[in-house]
């Protein structure tokens, strides 16, 4: 589905432009040592199994244990396609220069000191050999970095210890792309426990290759069976979207842990919208956008990795059950409600096996308690385990694993076999808190089985791979335009007319229905009489606004009086509305008052735009009032939206359950507050460059009937916007 | 704080009750066996290390390896303290009236095929095996159970492989009861990996001996560290809690992980507070008035008892976090963020330690990023840790773990003699996906480091160890009465004049009224023109609203109208609701028109009670409208409540912050506010024979002017009222 085809500052690097990097067939390592512990050691050592031709360079010696030693990188006898720089800061340059003059492909430098420090004349050095090595055509790695590790050919190219894996890798395996270098050996170190892992990708301070590229090889890297990236942060993120859309075209599952989902990156905005749809709302969005796959926590990372490394498209949405307990199955019914997963019943066929099988003391429904005895009978277990299989209401089946035995291990096998047969994947939930306890590795290693450490999360996991499935069968989303035809230039005539950075009411709402979004009636007046005439015409009861292009809120200045029910009262309100304009902003520009119907009750709902700094406009939506503000219950998405993203993002809401009706209202029209967010999308993505903001709030729905009675519109300063 | 003293259907055992079950001096095997895998072989190989004297029966042998077999119990050489029946179903009575005849203390029934297969004949006999076991003094565990574990004295006495511990126990350890006895096994293998795990304790059936009775008896347990209860649910909960208070009194953490949290429990209610307290919260509230501690995920639970038991009361609310790379650093930031817990700045003294140890790319900030260059450096390493914990705005100090070394072990050593030195708690977030990996069990192992295998978890349960050092802070909870005295005999009055099951609002308000909940002021009348004259007395607006006691759900009955103005608009409004009450429901019980001023705008609170079917009334605090009945933001408590206990409920709301005040409307009392919440705890506590459910909806709050403008209180069905 994606097709937000950004535009990246620079070209992705794919495979093929990685390929001395991740695929090198020769590796020489600069500063190749004998001192145990320094760096060169370190990594020669983690080269004595590469399949591809090892050299080391050192003037200072002859030979290194049985390998030759050469003076340089000129020395050597043939052009390495990656050269891993084991020296200090000082020698960056001309290990560099040697590279560019000599042709090889890739270096990776190690030497902390650049561009993090902050230092001027640090960041100018990172700086200067960004450029050359551009230049040169050599991809730079780090510097500050941890370097890389390709498990198929034994290329361990970093001084961190490389994690040993449990069992040789045996087909694809996941490919670890990393920000924080510690984290990712740290994440990588899951091969010693079995887990199957192809690569390890760091990039240290990111100064030439970057997660980005890591990602658009791996997507394109047919030994990987799922990129695992845990990511920070990035100038120009949408160049990791790119490469996110490439994993998808490719049908390769990316799953991302984002770290820094704090507060530090929250940006001061004018309205209450601005303050919903920050950077981190920007990034899942994007995420969501370009198909990538969100895990919760770090800790569920790779569990879900592997998951959607080892399972195929979704065959049906309901989930089984197998369990040894009583308590197990408890726990899979309570985790299934929480994350939304359905457990329906078996069909007959199946439930006549189990109850076959199952003795007076278990219980033959979905979660099905088998019983310890079944557990230990292979017999019965792989019959109860296949005929819930076999069931075409089930999409998968769990195991909680109790008690870690060695002798229990036979079942992870004959599990999948079952699911390798039936064409879905198993799911092995461990218990035990022996976390590493006797078949564990075993499970691990079935190419159709994968193992979880927590209920909850393989749950969510379950729900992020239906997601996922949906979306690949929706194909891509139909983005055709609900904006009538001329909205745009309409638009951009109103705005070059706008009386301030902020547009009055009156101003936002012209905008507004250029595009199609329903709004309330009005009509401008000048004093207390003409208020009357317009409430007489328009039906009492009325809403009294002033307009003004320098009162936004109006609700907090008291320049707005609400269900007005006869002339007197017209009159009144008049008088009030105006004398707390003048105290709320004296001198403030009034161009009157808006007298429009008071709108029957119905559910409110706030639509927004904002424009987030590093992806361009976003498009909200949420429940009004308390709900938006304090709750921050609201669906964000990258703007323009489709209808059917639209109408995606409202499910999403947590209170999506009110909009099909509360108390005394009608149920929400879901097509037509699609609409408006749709056309709120594209009035934001057509002016980019002009509007910061909007802030359509509230929208009143009462079934199909919806109408905006107050909006607000802010500008980009000029000074920000592009030029030419 | 926990004084809830409620009323159990059995007295607790007690410690020295189960004394015989939990310290056998001598354990007799029932069933003992040669067959390889049988029940009885299996048992008396867990027994192998007992330190006591071991007994084997046996008519089919003499000898059991090296050890004699005896016909029966009665041939032994002495009373066994504890029998472990390995025998099938139909043996149990005969073994059950031998070990009366002797007066053996406990007897353990591994046999399934009782009252947990619904068939009445077994469900007999598994109550004539209770009540002769009570009769005749012996303490029965199970049936259909796995048995129970002794650490300390190696006594096995269980068919389920037992784990084996990691390390000697040197000190007290956690008490595992489970009511799965296959996940309690399951939790316990953990002491294989290192965890420091005592007993194991399983109860089956729960026939006799069940977890309050386990809980009780580890709550006077010298060995006993902190108790890690997996809790299903049982008829009579208040046992658990009257176990847990004890727990409680001796300052033994009880930390509860409850399964069957879904939607099976629920109960249908009359009013939407019923809906909201269901059995779950309520379990949540029992717990928390006990003091327990709840872990939310199972993975979680050893961890959080873990930590409780190693960590002295907190000194400071401040976490440190001393880590091996930005990204833990960053990752521990997320986490502290999203639970609350507060990382202040250090002081001069620490920051001056960091500032001269950290280099010049890492960060001498809280996250402190020390870089793997300190890390590795031991002096700085203890320097930097020394400085945070000796620092008084720091209550604990956390380390990442990064990659997983032997090497890197020494220094959870150093860190356990820095935390012991300030009396403050270490903890270690093990990031390794190598969860075993080499260092966990040297962490594990130190007396003042607790180690978490997720950042997450490990906030959180700082969080929960905050909140009971603040409630072991605050002493017992003052419950002084808020209601006028008398208010319980007038009310007594008051209902059983009521019109019938469900109170009139007119009614209703005059029971809450007479408890000294401010409610709104109303005239009852029977004409238009009568409720002119009382409009015009209370002043405009005013609202009508029908009083029948057969309609309790006033605006879905289109029987109240709010906001009128004027004579004409009253008039219109009373022929208006008349004639909905006659189409609503007709035949209803009229009893006229009540008038009442137009409360103004105001935050909206629900106030209510509700029954519980196990733990009786509890009261319900939440943000009106959508929020509580969409969001289910609403705190929960036992009734009745004292004043700060109130106050701590409007605390825990998620919307809290909203009662800060909201647009233009003031902050809400936060004391008045409490009051009200405590007088309704009452009222539902007084009268909890009677009242089935209160919903005070809304309170409209306007700072310290707080209107009850609707109630609801419904009477509890006569049939289902206490006799006598």
């Amino acid at each position: 589905m994606p097709e937000a085809h950004f535009l990246a500052s620079r070209p992705l690097y794919r495979a093929a432009d990685l390929r001395p990097l991740l695929s090198p067939r020769s590796i020489a390592v600069v500063g190749a040592s004998a001192r145990k512990g320094s760096f060169g050691e370190r990594t020669v050592h983690h080269l004595s199994g590469f399949t591809g031709r090892l050299h080391l360079v050192n003037a200072r010696y002859d030979r290194l244990g049985e390998r030759p030693c050469h003076p340089s990188l000129t020395a050597l006898p043939e052009v390495p396609d990656l050269v891993v720089a084991a020296t200090p800061l000082e020698a960056a340059e001309a290990v560099l220069e040697e590279c560019i003059a000599l042709g090889a492909g890739a270096l990776v430098l190690y030497a902390a000191g650049f561009a993090e420090t902050g230092r001027a004349e640090r960041v100018e050095l990172q700086a200067r050999l960004v450029a050359r090595a551009r230049q040169g055509g050599v991809r730079l790695v780090g510097p500050n970095c941890l370097g890389v590790v390709d498990y198929a050919s034994g290329a361990g190219a970093s001084f961190m210890t490389v994690p040993r894996p449990a069992r040789p890798l045996s087909g694809p395996a996941i490919g670890i792309v990393s920000q924080s270098g510690n984290l990712g050996f740290a994440l990588a170190q899951a091969t010693e426990a079995g887990v199957a892992i192809g690569r390890i990708l760091t990039c240290g301070n990111s100064a030439d290759v970057d997660v980005a590229d890591y990602v658009a090889a791996l997507a394109e890297d047919p030994a990987c069976s799922a990129i695992a990236l845990l990511f920070e942060g990035m100038a120009d993120p949408r160049r990791l979207l790119e490469a996110a859309e490439l994993a998808w075209a490719n049908d390769k599952p990316l799953v991302v842990h984002k770290l820094a989902t704090g507060a530090s990156g929250a940006e001061a905005a004018l309205s209450h919208t601005g303050s919903l749809a920050g950077s981190d709302a920007a990034y899942r969005a994007a995420f969501a956008r370009s198909g990538a796959v969100m895990a919760e926590q770090y800790e569920g990372l790779l569990e879900l990795a592997g998951f959607l490394a080892k399972a195929p498209a979704p065959r049906a949405a309901g989930v089984a059950v197998v369990s040894t307990s009583g308590g197990s199955a408890i726990m899979a019914a309570d985790r299934a409600e929480v994350r939304g997963i359905a457990m329906p019943q078996p069909g007959e066929a199946a439930r006549a096996v189990l109850e076959a099988r199952i003795p007076e003391f278990g219980s033959a429904r979905n979660p099905c308690d088998v019983t310890a005895q079944v557990l230990t009978d292979p017999e019965s277990l792989r019959a109860c385990a296949g005929a819930l299989l076999a069931d075409p209401a089930f999409g998968t089946l769990i195991l909680p694993n109790g008690y870690a035995y060695d002798t229990a291990t036979p079942r992870f096998a004959m599990l999948n076999e079952l699911a390798a047969e039936h064409g879905k994947p198993a799911c092995v939930v461990w218990t035990s808190q022996y976390l590493e306890g006797p078949g564990a590795r075993e499970a691990e290693a079935q190419p159709h089985v994968a193992l979880f450490r927590s209920m909850d999360r393989c749950m969510a996991a379950l729900g992020a791979w239906q997601a996922r499935g949906a979306l690949r069968a929706a194909g891509a989303p139909d983005r055709r335009r609900a904006a009538p035809e001329g909205a745009a230039v309409a638009v951009a005539a109103l705005l070059d007319r706008a009386s301030g950075p902020v547009l009055t009411e009156r101003e936002a709402k012209a905008v507004l229905a250029a595009y199609g979004v329903p709004v309330v009636a009005e009509t401008l007046v000048n004093d207390a009489e003409a208020a009357v005439a317009a409430a007489e015409a328009a039906g009492y009861p009325v809403v009294l606004k002033v307009e003004s292009p320098d009162l936004p809120h109006k609700t907090e200045a008291g320049v707005i009086r609400l269900n007005l029910s006869n002339a007197a009262a017209v009159r009144a309100a008049h008088a009030e509305v105006m004398a707390n304009a003048a105290r709320a902003a004296p001198g403030a520009r009034l161009n009157g008052v808006l007298v429009q119907p008071m709108v029957p009750a119905g559910i409110e709902m706030v639509v927004g735009a904002v424009r987030d700094p590093l992806f361009g406009p976003t498009v909200l939506v949420g429940l009004g009032g308390i709900l938006v503000e304090l709750l921050r219950d609201s669906a964000v998405a990258l703007a323009p939206v489709g209808h059917a993203e639209a109408r995606a993002m409202l499910a999403r809401l947590k209170g999506a359950k009110l909009l099909e009706g509360f108390r005394n209202l009608p149920a929400v029209d879901l097509d037509t507050l699609a609409g408006i967010v749709q056309r709120v999308s594209e009035l934001a993505a057509d002016h980019a460059d002009r509007i910061a903001e909007i802030d359509v709030n509230p929208v009143i729905c009462n079934g199909t009937r919806q109408l905006a009675v107050d909006a607000l519109i802010a500008l980009r300063p000029p000074e920000t916007a592009p030029r030419g």
